[in-house]
């Protein structure tokens, strides 16, 4: 594993990020507060709120508006995994119980609710209505994409709706980041679009990372079981790429139709995948995404927001090794 | 039932409000766009909005801004409707299929996170930052208000809680669609205030006599079971009222106590209290919170909208004769 030391210029800002979240709940109903602030132990990397932070920062913002941005990101994204942890009926999120687990269907929903609106309130704390916008745009479209999942009766092999869930999924709210946080900044119109697309690269390379990860890891690293996406019928890159070159594999077929496939077949099937060429395949297109982000970010000031930026590049990539 | 004319001054601004709403869910699934056409197909009296539009209108703002504004409380009240239904199980609302009754939890959820995302954005869409603030803070004391509910055993008789409760599930909005309202007009830092406290008013006795109602209505006029609350636990406050009373009173302690409390003996029980005078000390304090809307209306200006807000007071209190 990588270190990760694309923290370093924001050591100092990360907790207040983690502290005005906590804050935010303190005026509210106290297991609201004990909710909160089991989801924030999970220790996550923080990767969306480090982009706000070293984003903002390069470009020139106030550091206290970027705390305030940064911690409404974080608590967007953790209100989207409290519903979707509930609609998948996932039990351990990074090998802690989730909400769900030990909460009534009701109390999680409400919780859920509970962080969209600590979150937008938080966006509103920036004092800019082009973030509160590009904020609420995000929840629609992250929203709207597992609609779009949910009512897909079974696995669809086409990189054009692969790669519209993983923006929607995931790439939308590093676009987020980086883009409200160029927002805050005294920069041009067209920074602003930079800053918007570079967060867009990076995010969608994270996720075909994280699909690629998805087969190559082994149980006990991920916390659940190794391609978990495509033993619910959900088809990532990977398996597209395999499908591609291989049309007529029955087992592939089969979760193509929506059929069930399981046990041993399944088993052999993720061995295919694994052996086949698919895996570098699809990191050789997610570099693409993180080459097409650094072209960008060399437009960009220097400095160490610069190079930690650069670094957390490297980071999304290199989680495999 | 009184007729209702208080919508005369904004009976253009109203279908707009309505189409402004549809056309939110246009660029997404299309399963969006046919729920909330089903949840807005209701044929709710727009109550909510219609503060919004007189209040601001009354005060001299945009009237785009606040068809803008009023969608945004709507779409917010209708979201919290969704989750509602879903966490009650409710299968009608005024006599129409709830989302949940035709849906999967999993569908309902989401559909509830869409439509805050899209009021959100609506929210945004007034440009008022401060807007957006108290819009994020109404929906946390909202929710906060149904976590107290679900983390409550059993009934509290307690006017205190009462009065917290009815301020979190109903005058909060009146007091956003009103402070908002006036957030967005050009009048002074107490006009505003004036007015928000305004929509408080009028939606703590909105309320209490849906409270009022659901006792002295019968079955087939609301649509669900009369005293739907106590038969669920739940102390409003023509029962607070008559236990205030009758504290020896067996029926209410085994509610109290949070015991099952049901059939012949429950409808005793309901029967005692629509006969007590509690039903009366409820609508005088109606009528109370209502008095103090109309002395702050009293010093705003007058012409249409003034009026419709005057004859908006009396609908609240006579929806009962």
């Amino acid at each position: 594993m990588t270190t990760v030391n694309f923290l370093n210029p924001v050591q100092d800002l990360i907790p207040l990020v983690e502290a005005r979240m906590r804050l935010q709940a303190d005026r509210y109903h106290s297991e609201l507060g004990a909710a909160i602030q089991h989801l924030l132990s999970s220790g996550g990397k923080r990767v969306r709120p480090a982009v706000a932070l070293l984003m903002g920062g390069m470009l020139g913002a106030d550091p206290d508006r970027l705390v305030t941005l940064a911690s409404a990101i974080e608590l967007l994204h953790t209100g989207t995994l409290v519903h979707d942890d509930l609609i998948d009926g996932a039990l351990l999120r990074r090998g802690i119980a989730t909400l769900n687990a030990k909460w009534t269907p009701a109390a999680t929903v409400l919780t859920g609710d509970f962080i969209f609106a600590i979150a937008a309130k938080m966006a509103a704390g920036t004092d800019s209505v082009a973030v509160m916008h590009l904020f609420a745009e995000t929840l629609a479209i992250i929203v709207n994409g597992e609609i779009n999942q949910l009512f897909t009766s079974h696995g669809l092999a086409s990189r054009e709706n692969y790669f519209q869930r993983i923006y929607a999924k995931t790439a939308s709210m590093f676009e987020l980041a980086s883009g409200a946080a160029a927002i805050l900044s005294p920069v041009d119109e067209e920074t602003k679009d930079s800053a918007r697309r570079f967060g867009y690269e990076i995010g969608m390379a994270f996720q075909i990372v994280d699909d690629v990860l998805d087969f190559t890891s082994e149980q006990a690293t991920v916390g659940k079981p190794v391609a978990n996406d495509l033993r619910q019928g959900l088809i990532t890159l990977p398996a597209l790429y395999y499908y591609e070159e291989f049309p007529d594999d029955s087992g592939m077929k089969m979760i193509i139709e929506g059929n069930r496939y399981m046990g041993a077949a399944m088993d052999r099937l993720v061995d295919s995948i694994r052996q086949s060429d698919a895996i570098d395949r699809s990191l050789a297109e997610a570099k693409e995404y993180i080459d097409r982000g650094s072209m960008i970010l060399s437009t960009f000031p220097g400095g160490p927001e610069h190079e930690a930026l650069d670094e957390l590049s490297g980071y999304i990539i290199n989680r495999l090794t």
